[in-house]
């Protein structure tokens, strides 16, 4: 092995990561690769001169090593699940594809520090399970869970619906391990919850999308196991009792609030609508439903009681419409079934305009309202299928034509959609991206709504840790921003 | 105004402070500067050119770019009651400290948000009162909270006995305005749970100790009041029984458990000895204490029979020794009083050689019983005062000579001593600064604790947004390294 640039041709790479990674480990086959070179919903698609998947850290470092030699371009992978295609290459078929899927093995489970150490590979379901197994929780649920993989959550910042009382991936990670850019290790696995020695590096790989490093294994926070459930579904006339509910809820039930998700009756219209056996437990007709959900490691813990004292001081304050509680397992199920439905359900109503933003909880009435008359203007009879995490700030902005109404005129107008929404994000000092990330989808626009310090101090990461422009381009910033001749 | 590196020298530098921060806003009077320039417990002393107190962000702005065009190097300052010497100039002089106590507005409170906005220099225990103001916690607690400033805290991304439950000030940072070393001012004052549109820039300041900018301002978390509280005292034999409680209270309580407190023997018979009317409510000679805490949001929350039930378990598994549970406000507080007279009951038993490190809590029994034998070793019959944040496996390792001998030959030995300590951390991958920083007192050893691969992200982090070397040098990162001729 030699360490001169000169040495690796973009030419006899593949041959070179065929002797790092074995034929096992290196897919060149179209037919095979197509898989990695398009994002699950089909809504980016790309190509790459080939797929590898290395089996271990240091295979992953001795890959980024000759592709920094021979200037390809590296586009890390993990389940492939992203929104907003950060995990797929560009079409010009010069990039390679790095899937972590080999790598899964669940390195160390530290009981009595609460930690569990994983390959960036392993998919977040196992985890889960294997802290389930030692009778601790790792919190981290998304719809996704199934395929998507720890590094890829950490790459991504994932959120999800347990935001509220456990934090985003950020907050559940304690320690990584990253191949840089030049095929360098750092090895920074450790599983402490204090350390004041200098800079965090970790900071910087966490929710970079892959544009700073490669994630290869990462120290995970566990939590005691969660043995009582209580869930309520509250029908609200307005956005104001909505966020006042929010506060009655925190401040009687403290930590055991570990959910508060809102939907617009739009959205569970389409439910209703689409999901067969899904039917709203509350009659009228609400402006708005919330989906509460409480939690305790006790397993007698008087959950509905607590329940029923949030709500009795809520309907005090003429914050409730109506409301029911779950009384078993099975009709906690079924409310989630309706929160859990919308995205599927909105596909049903043509072409579905996402938007995940944040804005400051206490500014929400006043972000819909004149987010909500901002777009009907622009597409008058447009439906409006606001949902999410709300306990966070965090609404899921989705927008469906007006019934009857062409689908690739509505689609046509994405880009003024998009706008009028990220407009009024912007007055509100909100995000344009909550929980979804960047990808390529918004690294055209970040420069739009940050200022010139911000995304100066971001140029000049990026080129701090990937001098040459080799890690994930395109993504997070425009690849013309930062690669050098 | 001109933007010409020329146009200030360090000469005439004082008289444009003056005109920026006006005569009220300046200190060159040796007499009055003195206080600025040694740290609280005297261990570190300096020197300035001046003392400059600026009244609002943009005159720091303005400070910091006279001194980036004259070459003066910039200490901030807020509290001044560090542990590390972070905020104490060098002794040369020709350091200016800029302090930032007159900046101690209270910007915001945003209650359905949880938020609240301050400035940098506003002191810890008045966020506490704001908060407690609107019915909300704000869960930072330290013994200097009466004097330190939120900016020091973030800065140090200080800890203290609620990190168990609710995180460091990291955790509870939402939002920083910085000014960084050329004057610009980076708004970076969000306060969003949810944001991933790009690198995440807060996390470079936070622990960074100055070093990188100076922080002017930050939006951070607040949380539900907290209307219950329990404490007890637990006698232990062993510190392999003290993880196994820890687990058995996190598996019991959940999130109730706010505070777990590991003392040795001869930590709580050194206060017993010099705190007046402060006596250990349990008779035995055992090897250890635990100060356990619960706390909850409802009012009437049944805590004591929650510790009830831990310690039941607890017993059956052998883990307890003697168990006491405060019955009152008033026996809670004498109980914290034993855990709190520790540092100052010390100093009556001569020099106080101090360490605060962590391991993972599954590694404490072996690391404590090592790291003690080894320093009996180097000082036989050497007093061990260690205690701490067990929960977080942050433990004070703190060392008084042996009865009778003589305090300088003890202090001759520290360098052996903390580097006993600092080994055995190190073999269990652990941290040679939990909570209190590096400041100057552990920047000179930290390139024999941390692998070169680290030590040079640091230095790049500092050379990309320090390029001149002029924010705190010498703090962190030894100054020799990256101050170019």
């Amino acid at each position: 092995m030699t360490d001169s640039r000169t040495d690796v041709t973009a030419n006899d790479l593949a041959g070179r990561l065929c002797d790092v990674v074995g034929p096992a480990g290196i897919i060149t086959d179209p037919a095979e690769m197509a898989g990695y070179l398009t994002d699950w919903r089909r809504a980016y698609a790309g190509n790459a001169m080939a797929v590898v998947r290395p089996a271990d850290t240091a295979e992953v470092a001795e890959v980024v090593r000759l592709c920094d030699q021979a200037g390809v371009a590296v586009v890390p992978q993990g389940g492939n699940t992203g929104m907003c295609g950060g995990a797929v290459p560009d079409s010009s078929g010069r990039q390679l594809v790095v899937s972590l899927t080999r790598m899964r093995r669940i390195r160390d489970i530290d009981v009595a520090n609460q930690t569990i150490t994983v390959d960036a590979g392993t998919i977040l379901q196992s985890v889960q399970e294997a802290a389930a197994g030692v009778g601790k929780l790792f919190p981290l649920s998304l719809g996704a869970q199934g395929s998507c993989t720890i590094g890829g959550n950490v790459a991504t910042n994932a959120g999800g619906t347990a935001v509220l009382r456990y934090g985003t991936m950020r907050d559940l990670t304690l320690g990584l391990e990253v191949v840089l850019a030049d095929g360098r290790i750092w090895n920074g696995l450790r599983g402490l919850r204090k350390d004041n020695t200098g800079y965090d590096l970790k900071q910087f790989f966490i929710g970079a999308e892959g544009t700073l490093g490669i994630i290869t294994a990462a120290v995970l926070k566990l939590f005691p196991a969660v043995r009582s459930r209580a869930t309520a579904w509250i029908a609200i006339h307005t956005t104001q009792a909505a966020v006042d509910l929010i506060g009655v809820f925190r401040d009687v039930a403290g930590d055991r609030l570990t959910g508060f998700e809102l939907m617009s009756r739009q959205s569970v219209e389409f439910v209703v609508r689409h999901s067969p056996g899904v039917r709203n437990p509350v009659d009228g007709q609400y402006s708005w439903f919330a989906l509460v959900e409480l939690s305790d490691a006790l397993p007698d813990a008087g959950l509905d009681a607590v329940i029923e004292l949030a709500l009795e001081r809520a309907v005090q304050h003429d914050l409730v419409a109506e409301a029911v509680v779950a009384s078993s397992a099975a009709q906690s199920a079924a409310l989630w079934a309706l929160r859990e439905g919308i995205s599927e359900a909105q596909n049903h109503e043509g072409p579905s305009l996402k938007h995940d933003v944040t804005v400051p909880v206490s500014g929400i009435p006043e972000f819909v309202a004149r987010t909500d008359a901002a777009l009907d203007k622009v597409v008058p009879g447009i439906r409006i299928v606001t949902y999410g995490h709300v306990g966070d700030g965090n609404l899921h902005y989705n927008l469906s034509k007006p019934p009857g109404s062409d689908d690739d005129v509505f689609r046509a107008r994405a880009a003024d959609l998009a706008g009028v929404i990220y407009d009024q994000i912007s007055t509100f000092n909100g995000s344009i991206s909550a929980e979804h990330g960047l990808g390529q989808a918004k690294a055209g626009i970040l420069a739009d709504y940050k200022d010139s310090c911000e995304l100066g101090l971001m140029h000049d990461i990026k080129t701090l840790l990937d001098p040459r422009g080799l890690m994930n381009p395109g993504k997070v910033l425009p690849a013309t921003d930062y690669i050098r001749p």
